[in-house]
């Protein structure tokens, strides 16, 4: 570790992202009141979906880390592009992963009742509401994506959106989830199989949050490529650690129970690496993310520290 | 009806339109084959998601009608622009009506076993594989629309792109279905409560379907708006219909048992304004949506006769 990215201070830098995505993300969510062209009143105010937007809400506002944004912006400061420009991206990704923690834990498929320490939405708002809010969180992804035609050239704006489609599609997100749930129990998984799924189920997004925004920013292929290599590494990083998390974490700091993948047999790298080697590979990753980023300067220092923070995180 | 309408064979010509959606559809879903990127074999098959695919292609190439990429053919026709061009935006829209149709049969909405005469997504592939399908659905429509800048220009894209997203959304579809659920059962509903949950649940797409595609061929706001005026009648004479249709109609041509309106005591037109005035309104909306294509030629026939099909058809 450079004495730079030593000196840097991601956790303040980490708070103030944060509070900055949120307040965009309050900004770009619709309310009832922004519900253009539909008028309230009638019975059962059937005019308002106001659960609807209650709904989408509540899984937005619930603690997330906002890792995925976070790097969107990171990425675009590492370039020397506008963050403020890319917030309607930014968000969008954040819309997606929220969308796939709420299918995610719906009865039909992981079951879960808690997360980020609060009672999960289908808990809340029932599983018809949940199944919607999700379908209309990816809905409005995209049209945030589009928003940013406001400040980029609109074909960039199409490459950026088709980089975002594709990273949550059947060949990114929603089919390595697919694989996750058909390798539950599988008892004779290799290390190719587990990488290939979560490079899937997590990589692609994670990616995808970095390199849309610089492709907005008219990035350099050279800078393209760094950054693939950084997602392709803390993407490998995270799941790794997420997976240890889930085996020896606190739940108390996770907001969630521990132990979920053991009882449902989950494709997990220490299910088939073990512990120690899952260790060590995920921070020869967090290093491998960090010299990825070598031809950077200074800007690229929070991309350094949030590699650091991936592997060493408790939560 | 004018003479033109009345020569021209909308049988034969939605036979021959089908076709050739379904032909596209074959070339722009995904199978296990064409899954880029991911290499095959490993412990039960976990590096592809082959059952992913075999649902999607399921739901898909499961006997539907194909209206609303065949409505985006008629009206590119209409407009005098090239229909093979916006192949990529008609499979998206059908991409949308089906993720749709695969989230409301689930158990935790509408619980139907039957779509179409065969066994709906999740009773053949399981709640969970339905509920994924169908997000992969969602997310392959705005990758399929992104296509289009191979012959368009991008910023026509992203307004076609962002039409279909805001038609798919909690202002549109996701949210018109919200409000369909949470009206079940209500007792005073009024007309204006019915019209505004099926103006958002299906007429918002009918009428992206329309507008999307001639965005791309550079229509003129006049045919926009004009366009605009067809698909809200054709919007509200298609769902009449269907509520009609769901009362009294052959439970063997629909291919899904009649009365589920009824039992789920649904918000329909018949339910409040009762089935002569239904017909009437039916029909009267057909007719409005021909007026409003006044200032078309021979080319809008298509639209013309697809009017008047959707009230007089029996499935």
């Amino acid at each position: 570790m450079s004495d730079a990215t030593a000196a840097f201070d991601l956790a303040a830098y980490l708070t103030e992202r944060r509070q900055i995505v949120d307040d965009a993300l309050d900004v770009y969510l619709p309310t009832a009141e922004t519900a253009v062209g539909v008028e309230t009143g009638g019975p059962a105010n059937g005019r308002v979906p106001v659960k609807l937007y209650e709904s989408i809400r509540y899984s937005i506002f619930c603690g997330g880390k906002r890792l995925r944004p976070i790097l969107a912006l990171a990425a675009v400061e590492a370039v020397g592009g506008e963050t403020a420009h890319v917030m309607p991206l930014a968000c969008a990704v954040e819309c997606i992963h929220t969308f796939s923690l709420i299918h995610d834990d719906l009865p039909a498929i992981d079951d879960d009742a808690y997360r980020r320490g609060n009672p999960t939405n289908h808990v809340v708002y029932g599983e018809a509401m949940a199944i919607l809010a999700g379908d209309a969180l990816l809905a409005l992804a995209f049209e945030l994506i589009a928003h940013c035609r406001l400040f980029y050239p609109a074909e960039r704006v199409v490459d950026a959106l088709t980089m975002v489609a594709a990273a949550s599609g059947t060949r990114g997100m929603v089919g390595g989830q697919v694989s996750d749930i058909e390798c539950e129990g599988v008892s004779d998984l290799d290390e190719r199989t587990v990488a290939s799924i979560h490079s899937r189920k997590t990589g692609a997004l994670l990616i995808a949050s970095l390199l849309a925004p610089v492709r907005l920013c008219e990035a350099t292929m050279e800078q393209e490529d760094a950054l693939r290599t950084y997602g392709t590494n803390i993407g490998l990083a995270f799941q790794i650690t997420d997976d240890i998390l889930d085996l020896e974490g606190d739940a108390a700091k996770l907001g969630k129970e521990v132990g979920s993948d053991l009882r449902q047999d989950k494709a997990t790298y220490p299910k088939v690496l073990g512990l120690d080697m899952s260790r060590l590979l995920a921070n020869q990753a967090a290093e491998a993310a960090i010299n990825a980023l070598n031809a950077f300067d200074h800007r690229a220092d929070p991309l350094r520290a949030i590699a650091r923070y991936v592997v060493e995180r408790d939560s």
